[in-house]
């Protein structure tokens, strides 16, 4: 897990838990990533494994995951996680992909930016962390 | 459409376009909406029917939803659009929900803060603005 990312339960019956990290309790880690100079972005089978990947390299839970192809070009899907949700939207015409990972718990979401970066052949990659429900309360 | 916010196509067939802002070009409006305070957020029906409203009055397409529920407490749903994705993640305990609302194109996914602000009679509401994609090449 995240250095400093302590989950608020372990409770492998609770799927549904919150992290803390510095004292402060957060619903879950978000991970903004998007994807420049990108490759293989309206490959939609290799899109959905890349995905499963994540979701299996992270520790996280799949429980649905549905990719949908656009024409010409584009490929949109979302994986629903016992820990949250990977996303991904695609503009192969712009060799530019929009992931967005979600997860909170016991997870590793950062190693899905270098699967990501890799497996799409990005040139650049820029990856925002996002803290969601700062301070809800316990 | 948001203020400035100028759709790169109106093609009705290129269901995956960016948006421009002030002459530089994204490929969408990612809203994080964050509701704290909040009720009903384990009536999954509730739920649905709310995230439903937002892609209507959005002006968005609906491709595909659906929504989990987690035992004892908690729902995770995704809406696929023909412009991106609704995303939720609820911890009723805590009063708390997780919403995204990522669009493209010509779409008004601002309207989506005050419809849930309301439907879940939020005491607060963070709504973070993300503009995704910035510069990809035209």
């Amino acid at each position: 897990m995240p250095k400093g990312l302590i989950p608020h339960s372990i409770d492998a019956a609770q799927k549904d838990y919150a992290v803390e990290r510095n004292g402060v309790r957060y619903s879950g880690v978000h991970l903004i990533i998007d994807l420049y100079g990108a490759n293989r972005l309206n490959e939609i089978a290799f899109i959905e494994n890349t995905m499963r990947q994540c979701v299996a390299k992270a520790g996280a839970t799949l429980l649905h995951i549905h990719l949908h192809p656009f024409e010409p070009n584009g490929v949109s899907g979302v994986a629903v996680l016992a820990e949250s949700h990977i996303s991904v939207h695609t503009w192969p015409e712009d060799n530019y992909a929009a992931f967005d990972v979600f997860m909170c718990g016991d997870t590793r979401p950062e190693v899905c930016a270098d699967i990501l970066k890799t497996a799409f052949q990005a040139e650049r990659i820029e990856v925002t962390e996002l803290l969601r429900g700062k301070g809800m309360k316990a």
